[in-house]
C-alpha cells in the first residue's frame, strides 16, 4: 500500500475510534448517566473533544493529504479517492476557521442552549434574540472562512446536505407550497374527518415496549449489534455499525407516537448497521452520507412502509391483541385512517406528513432571509406567525409554540431544516423505485416479510457509504435526479382516498 | 500558584478525565454493550489507552515533576506534596518498564484470560501452566525495573497495598492460621448446625431488586450520583465520585447472595462518592487509597453492619413482608444464624467470613513460594489441594474447583489476594473504633439510622483521599497500628455464640 495512504488511514481510523467513544459518552449522558455527574462528564467530554480536535488539525495530517492529492494516484480506486476527498474536506472545515471563531461558536452553542430553554419556557423571544443575532454573524463569518466561493447560507446547508444549494431547494419548495397548501385546505374543508378516538386511552408501557421491540426486530434491527432504551428525546446513536443504540419514550396515553418513533429510529439504525465498515474499515468512505439521506431511511420505514395499508393490515391483529379494550371497535381500515390524519398544528415534531413540509419551508425561508439580510431577527415572531397563517391557516398563540419551538438555532444549526423534507422526497422516490424493481413489495409487507426491503436498502443505499454525492446516489438508485413530483403524487393519491377528495 | 505545579495539575486532571472515560467504557462493556460490538470496542479502548499512556509517559510531565521535586517547596501543603509524590510514582511505574515488557504483559494478559477460561472449563491445568510461568517471569522482570530495591513479590504486593510487605503480612497470616483452623474445626464438630433451609426457595427477581435498592439507599448510596445495574460479575465502577455505578446479579434461588453483594458494592460506592474531589479536584490526592482500604469499606458494610444482629433485627420484618411464604417460620435470630453459617467449601468468592481468610492465606503462600522459587508452577494443583486439606479439611475434586478458580493470575495480578483479608482486618479495627467513639451505633442500626456511620467513614477515611499511607491512616483513625487481634476476637465471640462453643 502507498505509504502516505497507509499513514492517512491510521490517522483516520484513530479519529473514528475516538469519535465512537464520544458517541458512547453522548448516549450514556442521555440514557444512563446520573444527573449529578453532568459537571464531571462535561470535563471528560471536553478533554476528549480537545484530543480529537488536535488529531483533526494535526499538520502531519494536512501534509499527508497534500502529498496524496498531488500524486498521480493511478493505482487508487473509488474508495481511496473518497477517503482522501472526505478527509481533506474535514481537515479544511477544521483548519480554515480561526481558533477564536471556533471557540466563540462553541461557547455560544453551549450558552445559547440554556438561554433558549429559558426563553422558550418563559415565552420571551427577546431574551433569545441576541443569541440568534450573534450566531447569525458568526455563521456568516464561518461560511466565509470555509467556503469563500459559496453563498453563506449555501455553505451552511452544505454542512448537512452536501452539494445541495438554494438553487435546487427553492424551486422544489415553491412547487411543494403550490401543491400542498390547497390540498391541506381541501382536507380541512371536508366535513367528515377520520375517527381517532380509539387511539386515545391508557396503553400499558410494558406492552408498548414489547410491541416496539418486536416490530423493530421484524423489520430488521439487529439486537446483537444494537439496543433500544428510553430517553427524553428519541434518537439514534451508538459508537459503531456494530453498536447502534436507538431510544424512544413511552407515553401511556398514546402508543402510536412511541411505536412510530421506534420505527423511525429503526430506519436510521438500519442505515448505520448496514454501513460497509467490514469491507471499507472505520473510514470516511464507510460513513453515512448526509442528514437528508439518513432521514430518507427513517422516513422510508416510518411513512412509506409503516403508515401504509399493507403494514397496518399485517399488524392490526397484534395491535388489537395487545390493547383489546381500546381497539375493540377498530378495523384495519379505521386504524389506517386514524394514523394518517392531516391537521395543521403549531409544533413541527408533531406534524403529519402533509403539513410537515410547510413547517420546514417556513424555516427555510426565514433562514434564507436572515442570511440574505432581507429579514431581521427582531421581526421573527411576527414573520413566523404570518407564514404559519399563510401556509397552514393557524396562528401560534405564543412564541413558545412558534418561533421558539426548535432547538436547532440555539446551537447554531442553520441550514439543517431542509434535510428533513429532502429526506421525505428521497424516501418517496426510493420507494417508487423499489415498487418498480420488486413489484410484490406490498404483498410481502402485508404478510410481514420485510427482509427483501431491508436487503434492497442495504445494497442500494447503505453499502454505498460516502462513495457518491446525494445527487449521484439518487440518480444511481432511481435512474433520475431528485424529483418532488413523486412525493406530491403519493401524498395526493393517499390523502384523496382517505378524505374522499375528487382526484385533482 | 507555582507555575510548574499549575502545569502539573492541568496534566493530571486531563489524565483523570480520560481515565474516567475509560471507566465508563469498561462499565458499558459489562452492562450495556451489545455482544456484536466487542471488536469495535476493543479498538476504541486501544485508541484511548494509547493516548492515556502517551500522556502518562510524556517527558514534559517527567521534567515538570523533577523541577517540582528539586524545589524547596516551603509554600506547599500536604495536598500538593501528595499530588507530586503520587504523580511521580505513577510516572515511574509507567516509564521505568521497557516498552517491550509493557507490550508483552499486555499481550499475555489479554491472551492469558482466554486460555484460563478454557482451562478452567476443561479442568486442564496443564494448558494454563505455561501462561502462569511466563507471567511469573515477566512480573519478576517488571518488579526489578520498577522497584529494584524491593523483593520481587513485595513489589507486586505494593501495587495493590502500598507500603505493605511480606514482613507485615506473614506474621499476621500465621496468627490467623493458628486461631482460625482450630475454630473452624470446632464449629464443624458441633452436632447442631443452624437451619438454612428457609433461605432456599424461589425469590422473585423484581422483589429482590426493590429490596436491594432500598437498602442501598438506606445506608447512604446517592442515586443522584450513581446507578445500580445488572452484570455477570458484581462490581463497583463509574467515571467519577459523582458517577458511581455498582452492579449485581439476581438469582431466583437465593436472595441473600445478591442482597449482600449489593451491600458490599455499596460499601465501595460510598468510598467513591465520599472522595474529596470537590475540595481537592480530580487529582491523585482525592483518589481512593489502596485495594485493602477499599475492601475494608465494602466489608465494613457487608459484615460489620449487615451481617450483624441489629441490622437483621431492623430489616427482618421487611424481608418477611417481601418473601412471606419462604420466611414464614423464620425469626430474627434464626435469620441471623442462617446468614452467618460457617462451612468450608472450595470456592473463595462463596466463602463465609471465617473460612475466607484461609483461602487468601493459601494463595498468599503459593504466590510467595512462586516468587521465591520454593514452589514450581507444575506442582500447583498438588500443593493447592494439600493446603486446602490442611487449612479447611477438604479436597477439591477438580482443578476447576481448585487452583483454576480465580481469574487474577490469568491477568498477572500477583500480590492482589492479601488485600482482601487485610481489608477484613482493617474493617474490624475501624468498626471497633466506631463503637468506642459512637457507643450507640448498634442501637442506631437497629432502628435503621445509618447516617452517623456513613458520616464517620466519610470523615475518617473517604475524605482523607491519598494523603496518608494505609499504615498512617489506620493509626490516625484507630490510634494504633493494624492489629489482627480484634479481628480474631470478633470472629471468636460471634461464632462461639452462634455455634454454642465454650469461649476459648
Amino acid at each position: 500500500m502507498n505509504r502516505h495512504y497507509h499513514n492517512l488511514i491510521q490517522k483516520l481510523e484513530e479519529i473514528s475510534h475516538l469519535s465512537g467513544i464520544m458517541s458512547t459518552l453522548g448516549w450514556d449522558q442521555e440514557v444512563m448517566m446520573p444527573a449529578g455527574a453532568s459537571e464531571a462528564r462535561a470535563k471528560q467530554i471536553a478533554a476528549l473533544a480537545g484530543i480529537i480536535h488536535d488529531r483533526m488539525i494535526d499538520p502531519a495530517l494536512g501534509e499527508c493529504l497534500d502529498t496524496l492529492q498531488n500524486q498521480a494516484l493511478t493505482d487508487f480506486g473509488a474508495v481511496e479517492h473518497c477517503n482522501i476527498r472526505e478527509a481533506k474536506r474535514h481537515y479544511d472545515l477544521e483548519t480554515k476557521v480561526p481558533k477564536q471563531l471556533v471557540q466563540e461558536l462553541a461557547e455560544l452553542g453551549s450558552r445559547g442552549q440554556g438561554i433558549w430553554v429559558n426563553a422558550r419556557r418563559e415565552n420571551r423571544f427577546a431574551d433569545f434574540a441576541p443569541v440568534l443575532k450573534r450566531f447569525l454573524q458568526l455563521k456568516i463569518d464561518w461560511a466565509q472562512c470555509v467556503s469563500p466561493n459559496m453563498h453563506v447560507y449555501d455553505a451552511n446547508i452544505d454542512l448537512f446536505e452536501r452539494g445541495t444549494t438554494m438553487n435546487e431547494i427553492t424551486p422544489i419548495f415553491e412547487y411543494l407550497k403550490r401543491e400542498l397548501i390547497p390540498l391541506i385546505q381541501a382536507i380541512q374543508d371536508q366535513p367528515k374527518q377520520p375517527d381517532t378516538a380509539f387511539l386515545r386511552g391508557r396503553f400499558a408501557l410494558d406492552k408498548q415496549e414489547v410491541l416496539a421491540r418486536q416490530i423493530s426486530r421484524d423489520i430488521g434491527f439487529d439486537f446483537n449489534q444494537g439496543r433500544i432504551d428510553v430517553s427524553v428525546h428519541p434518537f439514534c446513536g451508538g459508537s459503531h455499525p456494530t453498536d447502534v443504540r436507538i431510544t424512544t419514550r413511552y407515553k401511556d396515553s398514546d402508543f402510536i407516537e412511541s411505536l412510530y418513533s421506534v420505527i423511525h429510529e429503526t430506519g436510521h439504525a438500519l442505515y448505520e448497521q448496514g454501513r460497509p465498515h467490514s469491507e471499507l474499515g472505520d473510514l470516511p468512505a464507510a460513513e453515512s452520507l448526509t442528514m437528508g439521506i439518513h432521514e430518507s431511511q427513517s422516513l422510508f420505514w416510518e411513512r412509506m412502509i409503516a403508515q401504509g395499508k399493507p403494514f397496518c393490515s399485517h399488524y392490526f391483529a397484534t395491535f388489537r391483541a395487545t390493547f383489546p379494550e381500546q381497539l375493540q371497535a377498530a378495523t384495519v381500515d379505521s386504524f389506517y385512517r386514524a394514523i394518517n390524519t392531516c391537521k395543521p398544528d403549531f409544533i413541527r415534531v408533531e406534524a403529519d406528513e402533509l403539513t410537515y413540509p410547510l413547517h420546514i419551508i417556513l424555516r427555510y425561508e426565514i433562514e434564507r432571509g436572515l442570511f440574505e439580510g432581507a429579514i431581521q431577527v427582531n421581526d421573527l415572531p411576527h414573520i413566523w406567525n404570518d407564514l404559519m397563517r399563510k401556509y397552514l391557516g393557524i396562528t401560534p398563540p405564543t412564541d413558545t409554540l412558534g418561533v421558539l419551538q426548535d432547538s436547532h438555532w440555539s446551537g447554531g444549526a442553520f441550514g439543517y431544516f431542509p434535510s428533513y423534507t429532502l429526506g421525505a422526497i428521497y424516501a418517496c422516490q426510493f420507494y417508487r423505485t423499489l415498487l418498480r424493481e420488486q413489484p410484490d413489495t406490498e404483498e410481502a409487507v402485508a404478510v410481514g416479510k420485510f427482509a427483501p426491503i431491508k436487503n434492497w436498502l442495504n445494497e442500494k443505499i447503505h453499502r454505498q457509504g460516502r462513495l457518491y454525492t446525494p445527487q449521484q446516489l439518487v440518480e444511481r438508485v432511481t435512474g433520475e435526479a431528485l424529483n418532488p413530483v413523486y412525493f406530491i403524487e403519493y401524498l395526493k393519491s393517499k390523502y384523496s382516498e382517505i378524505y374522499g377528495l375528487s382526484a385533482s
